[in-house]
């Protein structure tokens, strides 16, 4: 089968490669439509180290074309969401109630990671009981693909956030993590969602998605600019949807005592992530930062598309380009540079 | 009547004040025994900036002498337990569950900092039925003085960890708030408490509270040393109670994915405290950074008073040295240099 | 002043009553719009025992009149909304997170129960720093008043049942208290909401505050219907509205194992309210049962008027009839009847 | 192999079973200790219905035979304790935080229940790398096999009781359970603990494990005896270890509003467990009632056994008679009647 992969650090390209095999546990899916993401783009420019031959991406939906024996939910020809992160159910991580950290840090992250991942005629699911879902008869792949990584994670950043209903929220970024953040922040009850963002057509899916302001950082200075916006008390919690120290900082300068600093941002770069000190209570404001990595399983999937077949959310305005998988390599290009003002691109694969 | 000040930066001394008088929620009290605590000692030394003449101490315990004619739950001749922290319980923050940060980061923090503190013949105690407790019979003041601020803020730290029933614990120092919190960590059900000090004396009153390994940092690699006694998994909670970034970055280091650090420490110095990137799992790791102060109030004071009053922890081993109030400079002095092995001078103003 | 009074039990009536005066803390408001609640009918019938010319109503926003010398935060002229609840934010209760039921169960319902509540030419609010807000400019008295009790007691259903994004629930019952807690079940992020209720225009405010689903329990079996709508599968979440035995015990049936049953609902009448054995897994199912009296105080007032400032909500639509003051007896009347398809009804004090 | 099981209602005896298979991701174990649990009893009277030669017993440590091809945790020869509860950690359950209730109500209670149980030469274990613990070589068989059960059940009542530092509990009938609620209780930084109970050599053990006051309900009003020890204020947490209506509603009258009831007791009879109306705040008083079913999974064990390694909790002296094998029904015929002041029988397969 045809599989788009990284050939090493820099390089990739289509390889030909045999079918996956499920174990008794597990499923081959054959994907109907995959989405692009910057992490994919950050794995090629050797962010996790060498790969070799590994199939790409960790997004996407399909249709299941073989199942291990003890697998019981699902058959052949079923339609189905699978997580980006597909957790190992029994591992100690998971029974702590952290199933995305299974046997080590981000160890429930496996697709294009520790193993092939879903940019390829077919793919492997592990325990596949536990890590898919089947896609309602009235949600389309289009949006049915949203609930693998992107809803998931910018959801989870604003529920970990704890925001009272009510409560004031600034979102940092509004890539997809951070629109799916806001919109999490507006269905977690917030009565006042700020946006941080300078490009134009982010800004206005954040407000289509929720925001009830937006700051521009290019402009103006964001930690006066929201205190201004929260009459001089900080919000009740900050979301870090970028992954870079300086937002970082401003999360917990603009974060009342007694707030929730809420990271979601993959920190790439630097030997520290840096909390300012005397903004940050000199360690005692009860101002708590917690992180989160996209929750898997077939529970979070079904509560996903819930919200899709019900209408609550809308993820497709995200897509703002459409590929065929011979032509993947044109998106991962894209998502590179974020050119023409590129959110998220589809991939189809039929 | 006489009271011990800072005169400024750097100047202690006695003074003659005016007695202070009682608003309606108030109470004034006569202290009989107080602790001397090393933040009094950073406070002289600049950390909160200039004063004048504020008289110093926010940890004791007296005889009630007069009430505001709203007290309903005191009268003169009681003898009160009064929290370090004295928050303003109708202020927005108290509402939000974060009474320490009444109207302000640390704003429940009043003695000695905003208003006079404990060190004077007399002490004003603000919305009194709401921050004093009374001494139960069985309990003597020398014990009873440690709930102001000792027992509530060591024991904290332990309380916000979140350490499962059995879990492990670190706890990075072991003052008298490092010991708190070994002990408070063992009254949480931990099952392995590994303290880290140096200071002989200090290691075996860790042993004395529960702590089961004594990771000595003079002498071991503490991320090491700690990966070894945890089979290479880490903690579940790691405790910071020194206030030194080095500390704050070994605690970041030796906790699991998924586990917590609790600060409790009061971190003086630096532009920023720092989170090691790649050991916090990039920023999605779900190790949550918590903080706290001292929690307050009458219902905190009397559960600690109820674990004095039934044997459940004796803080007195803790008071290494005593002075008569005439002395107390002395034993700031000592608290400053921490020399003859000091740990907490108990000053008596009988 | 002119007060709308209970005589006693069965018995009410316009009085003339000296205006109340304010304590160092307190306020006295000019209402100037009220909504009358169920449970102020109830009083009347004798719920809460006899009473002498008590001045009845605890939902009113208003102008203030005067404040007491420390009240800091209004001044004569302000705009406010008042809690139904006014805690005594010092209490132990409070203390512990449950300013509602400060010094006794239910303690912090003062209005109209061991005080005069709030219709009258002018009315007494303590701690009124605590348990005031201002009214934004954008906001109208008319929709503010539901702020008092309707949304805070409605939302507070929702937030206790813990719903998971994209959870499903069940709210029985669409009275005010229903609809808001339907409301707030969306505002938590609620993936399908069903709503139990047989009167038509109820069922249609319910659809417009985001159920998805009505059951009708006079043409149905509500049990077996929501097994239905949830794949016999059970809801994460039941809200009981109404305060009925027998819909409590749907609440336990319709629930799944580890769910949660949110009670807000005033059960008036029998001995006991049961709980099905069985179905609640024999004392083990791990489906807890939670409840909440109305949550009061500043920060939930400025935050639950936030949401009406951003037309997250309009509660108006639930006023279904308008009276004067003066003709405030036949709001009670037709409280009492629920003739006339009556849902709220605005009293006007200008 | 042989194997003592329950032939149907009432009936119990040794039969010859051929010795279980395990399939990938099991075990077979070698018990070496067990003990007699009074829901076995429960069982064999018809407590959850018929059933044909199913093996009975649920809680023992022993030794593993062979794995199955996935596991690679264990291998054979190690010593191992199981839990009582040997949940599908795929499952919806479980992935929501509730695997004790797998699939189903109770669902992760599969030993003896829906399939042959602990008490035969050799017995299997599902999902073994998740669902066993090495035992460390200081502990004892004789107290690792409390772990399985009593001590995972009893601590979890205390768990979900939410009790504060120095919170007052009241713990209903010590029993096994009730006296490891007790424990656990201690262990959670409890102030003060009231065992209600009626049989000395339970009281006496009550107070071995913490217990500060013992009510024997045989002799006083419990609820009165209850409010006097606590100044009239009920207690933080009431925890249910009996499983009868009567206890239950006592729980509900001791709590203090805002406090929580925790059930561990199995109800066993009648159509309802009833919550006493008014003590419950009319259902507003915010005492919430929570259940748990005894936790299992390798984590949960293996911090268990971490307090038994560092001697923070002694189960062995609830072992009050120890029988062969061969004479297991003698015990299960104590635990019956309850005879000669039995507590727990222990099992010997050597």
């Amino acid at each position: 089968m045809k599989a788009y992969v990284m050939h090493n650090i820099g390089e990739t390209g289509f390889v030909e490669k045999e079918p996956p095999e499920p174990g008794p546990d597990d499923a081959v899916v054959r994907p109907t439509k995959g989405l692009v993401c910057t992490s994919d783009v950050h794995t090629v420019h050797g962010a996790i180290g060498e790969r070799d031959d590994i199939t790409l991406g960790h997004e996407a939906v399909g249709v299941v074309e073989e199942v291990g024996s003890d697998v019981s939910v699902f058959e052949p020809g079923d339609r189905v969401a699978v997580g980006a992160i597909t957790p190992e159910w029994g591992s100690l991580a998971a029974q702590d109630g952290h199933p995305s950290q299974s046997n080590q840090a981000l160890g429930g992250w496996q697709f294009a990671n520790v193993r092939d991942g879903v940019f390829a005629e077919r793919f492997h699911v592990n325990e596949a009981d536990a890590n898919m879902a089947h896609i309602p008869d009235t949600v389309a792949d289009e949006a049915a693909v949203y609930v693998a990584d992107m809803m998931s994670t910018g959801f989870s950043a604003a529920e970990r956030a704890a925001i009272p209903v009510g409560g004031t929220v600034a979102v940092f970024a509004q890539g997809p993590v951070g629109l799916m953040a806001t919109k999490g922040a507006v269905l977690q009850g917030a009565g006042q969602v700020i946006a941080v963002e300078s490009v134009e057509r982010r800004q206005e899916l954040a407000q289509q998605y929720g925001a009830d302001e937006i700051v521009d950082y290019t402009e103006t200075d964001v930690v006066e600019a929201i205190a201004d916006l929260t009459d001089g008390e900080g919000v009740d919690a900050a979301i870090e949807a970028l992954g870079a120290n300086e937002t970082f900082k401003h999360c917990v300068e603009v974060t009342k005592p007694g707030g929730v600093v809420s990271n979601v941002g993959y920190h790439g770069e630097g030997e520290y992530v840096e909390i300012p000190r005397a903004e940050w209570g000199v360690g005692m404001a009860e101002t708590d930062i917690v992180t989160s990595l996209c929750p898997g399983g077939r529970l979070r999937l079904r509560r996903l598309l819930r919200l899709l077949e019900r209408d609550r959310v809308d993820p497709t305005p995200m897509t703002t380009h459409e590929f065929d998988f011979e032509d993947v390599d044109e998106a991962f290009h894209l998502m590179d540079t974020k050119a023409e003002g590129i959110i998220k691109p589809l991939i189809d694969f039929s």
